[in-house]
């Protein structure tokens, strides 16, 4: 592959003239897009105007007129359309985590006979970390047996009474077979939750295809939804009205300002609300959510395989011989929309290349995440990426105490 | 009292100047601050540069070089000086419904071998709901006993595992003795969770000296950090190392970029934190309390009262033969910063009101409520609205098909 190459590649894109609805640092080849999503264009602008029109002139009226109250379910149903979910079943708000502990009791109460829920040794810490406070709250006898991610099809058997599996590999870009995977747990007799963390927005997620049972799901990474955005929660429709809210509060309530004293969940997937959320941050994803309204995921797919596919041929080229190696399934189809690379000096390589201007990021111990995102990565990017990295390799400028000592990342 | 009088008190009024540090719609009397505060002049410049600044241009290193991460600390020990907690005790972050589930769970964790969680009728119904959920989560002889506030005292037993009290009632204004509660919870064995949802930026709330165990409050209400602001949580310093988080989360680890696979709470305040926070509300709250620095909390409590007196003697003066109450203690000390007026057509009297650029808000079934928050409302404001409301009683304008149709509020 030679830069020519990238450069036909990027001529024929039908998402090329994506990239200008972003604001890209100038001189920045910005690959981190898995962790924090670039800032579109247009939404400091629309956060200004509910700031200073929406709160600021029509003040508490506007939780009506402006639609604040029902924005949670507006942006769910912008996003359920990402992630093959119907309307009416995603909301947005909250944290993953919170979530996650939403649909963790809901499984739960579902299938009150089971006690095991299964998880994957890859998955994101942080969801191994709510269901273990999940598990010591109730102090009832429930396990969280956690595989290897390869292991997880076999480990599911009819003592499981959920999995809680993130579809895509945090690290390694390991996609997980969304649809085998809830097949044989509902043969089992399990419920299925999927964390979409590194599919929305990358992969064309399809929970209602899979009969997925719940999944939860982020904003800030390829929804581009700003730091710290409101997650997502979906239900499968069927379900809705049987999920006993463990987070009750009056947003989930059927009849918010009756103040009754007594809960009664809303029908539906609201009911999965709990308290109020922050308004400018969800405003910030709604404006965010804009440049999707023209984007079909197969099209986001395609571009997102030849992307990585790119990459890794570069990198096989060009890097190989000072022993990187490429970490996760060699079957690009397995894969979702990064690509980490494992290289003993990962760290200070990694801080020459942000030093640089190529930004991914580092994950314990040794490797180099790069995320692709094809509204605003071109190909060109990619070569650019790999002569950069190639050029610090060869000249070994990664060995300079500035890039070896390792800062505090808090 | 006459309006002279009101003009003298605005003359005189130590906290006068602050108002001009604030976005008040031309022509309108703002009396719902405890509902959405208003707008502090100089936040949408800050979200703005945080958004084209930090998220535009540094991106995902703003999580460090910002101050991103350690936001929800900054902000809460911000917050922890208005009410009387000590520096490293309070957090900033999610809802209030959020944290109180957090500070159920860890206070009944506390106090094991308990079933009761007490509460009163005057309690925010969400609050009531989370316990409800919270109860029929763990399914494990938990009881949510719900007292009139008044028989809150006498309900303190050894059988009470804690209280969950809101110290200001959102209707009545009635303010509970803190210290009292919380002396007689300890001597019987039991904890105390109080909400401040209308007691942070408008009473005193002293929960050093109270010695009260846990608290959760609100931000955009007398604090004005925006609609759906970030919430606050605040725990005992000695009990801090206590706490089991039942929202466990990798903000709340004690290494949460080390991604080990086992939850390890952090030390302090911090293991409460739970899931990634949305950095533009928040940046938006830690800008609205610059306008604090200067404040005590004596000054805002002295000129609180002065304007609910003020408020509650001129409505005496010139409305109570339309049948207009107020709810409420009588003792002006009891009280916290806003006034409840029952009358028969409250509803349309409101609509009334608000048609005349008068905002408050209606709370079933028959209650006007009307906020007065020192940092921006005058002397003045207080004489022009209730002489609009005696206008709109004298002659019956609220007698229209408009006003009396109610809306639904969703």
């Amino acid at each position: 592959m030679k830069l020519t190459d990238c450069e036909a590649l990027d001529r024929a894109d039908p998402l090329r003239e994506k990239r200008a609805a972003f604001t890209i640092p100038a001189g920045m080849i910005y690959l981190d897009g898995n962790s924090l999503g670039v800032l579109p264009r247009h939404v400091p602008e629309r956060v200004m105007a509910v700031a200073q029109q929406q709160w600021g002139e029509t003040l508490i009226t506007s939780w009506n007129d402006h639609g604040w109250f029902h924005l949670p379910r507006k942006v769910g149903d912008r996003i359920a359309r990402l992630i093959g979910a119907p309307q009416g079943s995603v909301i947005a708000g909250d944290t993953i985590s919170v979530n996650l502990f939403k649909l963790l009791a809901a499984a739960a109460k579902m299938n009150p006979s089971r006690r095991v829920i299964l998880s994957d040794s890859g998955n994101f810490p942080s969801d191994l970390y709510v269901a273990q406070g999940f598990r010591d709250l109730l102090d009832d006898g429930y396990e969280l047996k956690v595989v290897a991610p390869e292991d997880v099809m076999e480990a599911i058997d009819t003592t499981i009474a959920f999995t809680m599996i993130t579809e895509v590999d945090y690290r390694t870009a390991r996609l997980h077979d969304m649809k085998a995977v809830t097949a044989k747990a509902h043969a089992a007799g399990a419920l299925t939750i999927w964390d979409l963390a590194h599919s929305a927005g990358a992969t064309p997620v399809n929970l209602a295809g899979a009969e997925a049972d719940f999944a939860v799901g982020c904003t800030y990474k390829y929804l581009n939804g700003g730091p710290g955005a409101p997650a997502f929660l979906y239900v499968r429709p069927d379900l809705q009205d049987k999920v006993q809210p463990a987070l009750a509060g009056w947003w989930g309530h059927e009849a918010p300002f009756a103040f009754d004293l007594d809960y009664r969940p809303a029908a539906g997937i609201i009911r999965n609300q709990c308290g109020t959320q922050p308004i400018l941050s969800l405003a910030a994803l709604d404006a965010a959510l804009d440049v999707w309204d023209d984007v079909g995921m197969q099209a986001v797919r395609k571009k997102s395989l030849a992307l990585c596919g790119a990459f890794i041929e570069l990198v096989r080229q060009r890097c190989e011989r000072h022993g990187v190696t490429v970490a996760g399934p060699s079957d690009i189809n397995a894969r979702g929309s990064h690509v980490s690379l494992h290289h003993d000096q990962g760290y200070a390589v990694m801080q020459a290349l942000i030093a640089a201007n190529v930004i991914g990021d580092f994950r314990a111990p040794d490797m180099m995440r790069f995320g692709f995102t094809p509204l605003y990565t071109s190909f060109t990017d990619v070569w650019n990426a790999v002569g950069i990295l190639a050029r610090i390799l060869d000249n070994r400028e990664w060995d300079q105490p500035q890039f070896l000592a390792r800062k505090a990342v808090t």
